[in-house]
């Protein structure tokens, strides 16, 4: 290694050991921490960030990354030097780009918001969250000027989160398969009492959930020797190192989905970040690419293996054994049956695979036209209810309901829907890929062998951390870009079954 | 305020986020993370520590107390603007006082000998440990000669832990007790057969423990709304703020004691830290002021309170209730000797309130003599054992019972055993001084009423934080110095009654 790349390794080090830091002490936040720690917690989280972004935001810094982009020219572009060279320069000039005091002004906004929109959507009052949704609107437009762009605001914005994702390239996306959800979906309408998930609202102990679900991801792969499973309000993952990675879950004593699914959907994620090569451990590359190639892993093993038939085959009776009584007068189809349910229902993160997309076009739409002005956030409820009921055929009875259920607005995340439809659909892909390497995959996941497909994951998406960009990986897997048309012959082939239609 | 002085509370309130950052990553460390964590969590500690330092003594903060010593001339000693001022330039200087290299190579070192010690003392194999222990007393050297002294080397590393403490004073203190502790010991070898701790070794259902202990600190006044309380390998007690406090225990389920007064024992430091004033926190002045200091609480709470006759007329028929059947054949005066049963043995840990002290004074004489030179590390082993023997009447038959039993020398830690002692001497004089106060504190403790001494504990010693030093903060809550006569007085009341002594 050149001296230069050596210098920059170090820094970039450092810059990832402050991140990983500030990653701990989110995680004792929502897991661990009492009430009283709030206030001190959120000073120290502020003060590591700051230093965090002087640090990244170095002249010094920037003079390292020049030098050691001479020192390494001619490096293959798969190298490790070239690859974190790549990522180096690019996270600098988006740290650049942004002004400091523009950053402090968006965290204190966004912070101030949280409060205002949990009230406001706890008292079904849109009217209190208006002028803070304006002002975030406002400073997220603002956001996409500094950060640039050449076709549409909403490229900068999204871009922060699947790099080399455009506006034009979802809208064409989301274009080629909502349709043919919105008609699946309707013909589904039509029968929907041929399926209920009743027996999922049956007395589950949650002792019993939670050692069932960690005997599940265990299975599946995730290695507890260098990771954590906890409780905490809302599931999440993060990671300080692929050898250190929690993840999180919520019980529900009378719903089983919430704790089953939502392990096997954080494990996905886990097991990504678990996966990535040792050589990029601690450096700006050791982490999962994107938010979409992230989902594409959790729903990969939450829905394409968790909610198969093949899965419940081996994992039914297992089921059944740990929560004796509770599924005696029922039997494997019906609960296959059950957790595979499609409803017509206002919220997002309730919503079963089938109209999951749909809920993120929804949103995608009226994010677009919020930063364009074709909308104006006075009129957001009114918008909201006309499309959605465009969407499903139902229409929010308030704005609890409707355009206030979900926290990324407050939050600034403009951008970021659009992420976890996208992970639908590259789950599929993905899993073909698997599927045509190893045409056994199905067969050994009915009887309870993961290691195969997990290895190929490894191998063909994980252990590359960021090396590769959303679109480059995807390129490099199966050959191709983003593409609707295998999630949506899954969709329908799974669901004419499950709903037995014509 | 002045300028000057906000502009340095800044700076200070960033050094000490830091501080709780690397607290939080230390408690995370010992408590939640996985096997795996290990080395990317030294990584990460390392670099904040790194920054951490590189503040702590950078040319602008030396400036900055400057000035603001100049604005804040005139400020009442009390004050906590010339408190602060006092602690930052205290800090200040001792941090420059240490070479970057040096600090960094102890740390080396010192994290290197831990391994080669736990190995040693596994295999009872002192000779392999030896050359690393020379190492480890050669940069104690070092180290005194760098922070400086006038009359004794240990006086700069005593000092480290417990501010305006010297070897002197040390020595006299321990030499005006050793001898009545060791008569006491002696005549209580005659009659050990009087007392027995049989009873705390039956079977002890974790949980129940774990309920019962929870609900005494909560009864002795530990906040959990500010604090937590989980299981470790060491116990121990951090602070992130008063605000977030947290505590460990382990657990044996045939033997009461280390969860019971351990429990108590971590409580009584974790009431210090959120006893220090709201207005102190966040800045170098918002956590306990000295290991002694804090060791009174903890021993206060564990033995003054938790081992006396008092506080079991209250608390055994509780204890009785928590263990179904446990404790049926035996009655509370029973317990109370039980639990006070004194043992001449060979770990320190293990030591009961009467040869505690005793186990401190024969490794502060070590140290002093190993610095000076009047021992040799090679000589260790036969001078531990031959002086053991003087002081206790039995000769350790291994090392790993005699001279490898503590960490503390290999983690380089040279100067901070005598602390343990001065805090049990502090916890009589600060308890004699509360009863003055409040004569009925006695009966309170024996109807199960602590506020009045957490009260009285919070407005003489938790509120002041780092304000005063340890010999400032004792003068002004009982008008003299540390003194070992009260603790001597107790001892000798409570172990002739316990052992029915002439």
């Amino acid at each position: 290694m050149g001296e230069k790349i050596e210098q920059l390794s170090t820094q970039l080090g450092q810059l990832s050991d402050l991140g990983g830091a500030l990653s701990v002490m989110g995680w004792d936040q929502e897991v661990m921490m009492p009430d009283g720690g709030a206030q001190p917690r959120a000073r120290q989280l502020s003060t590591l960030a700051r230093i965090r972004h002087e640090m990244a935001t170095s002249e010094d810094l920037g003079d390292l990354i020049e030098a050691a982009a001479q020192e390494t020219e001619g490096a293959g572009y798969d190298s490790d030097e070239a690859s974190l060279l790549r990522a180096a320069k690019y996270d600098y000039e988006q740290d650049m780009k942004l002004p400091v005091d523009f950053v402090a002004k968006f965290t204190q906004v966004t912070s101030e918001a949280q409060h205002i929109w949990a009230k406001a959507r706890a008292n079904n009052d849109f009217k209190s969250f208006e002028p803070t949704l304006e002002k975030i609107f406002e400073m997220a437009r603002q956001q996409a000027d500094f950060l640039g762009y050449t076709d549409h605001p909403y490229d900068a914005l999204i871009g922060q989160y699947e790099r080399g994702m455009t506006t034009a390239e979802v809208a064409r996306i989301f274009n080629a398969h909502k349709p043919d959800l919105i008609e699946l979906i309707a013909a589904i309408g039509e029968v929907e009492d041929r399926v209920s998930d009743d027996i999922l609202h049956r007395e589950y102990d949650i002792d019993k959930q939670r050692a069932f679900g960690i005997e599940v991801i265990e299975k599946l792969g995730f290695d507890f020797t260098r990771g954590r499973q906890d409780i905490s309000t809302h599931p999440f993952c993060t990671s300080f190192s692929r050898n250190d990675v929690r993840i999180t879950t919520r019980f529900y004593k009378d719903y089983l989905n919430p704790s089953l699914f939502g392990m096997m959907h954080e494990a996905g994620h886990g097991m990504y970040e678990q996966g990535v090569a040792e050589a990029l451990d601690g450096t700006p590359l050791g982490s999962g690419t994107s938010l979409g190639v992230h989902e594409s892993q959790s729903r990969m093993w939450e829905n394409v293996v968790g909610r198969s038939k093949g899965f419940w085959s081996w994992a039914y009776p297992k089921l059944q054994a740990n929560f004796p009584g509770v599924l005696d007068d029922t039997n494997v189809d019906a609960f296959y049956k059950a957790i595979n349910t499609v409803k017509r229902q206002f919220i997002r993160v309730e919503a079963d695979e089938l109209t999951y997309n749909l809920h993120i076009m929804l949103r995608f739409e009226l994010e677009c036209d919020l930063l364009t002005g074709a909308v104006k956030v006075s009129e957001l409820p009114q918008v909201w209810n006309d499309r959605f009921e465009q969407f499903f055929g139902i229409r929010p009875p308030t704005d609890t309901l409707g355009v206030l259920q979900d926290v990324h607005w407050s939050a600034g995340l403009i951008g970021y829907f659009p992420t976890y439809a996208l992970g639908n659909l590259l789950s599929m892909q993905y899993y073909n890929t698997a599927v045509a390497a190893n045409p056994s995959l199905p067969s050994e996941i009915a009887s309870g062998k993961f290691d195969t497909l997990l290895s190929w994951l490894q191998t063909n998406i994980h252990q590359h951390g960021r090396k590769y960009t959303s679109p480059e990986l995807t390129k490099r897997v199966t050959g191709t870009q983003i593409d609707p048309a295998p999630y949506v012959a899954y969709l329908q082939e799974k669901f004419t079954d499950v709903y037995g239609l014509g």
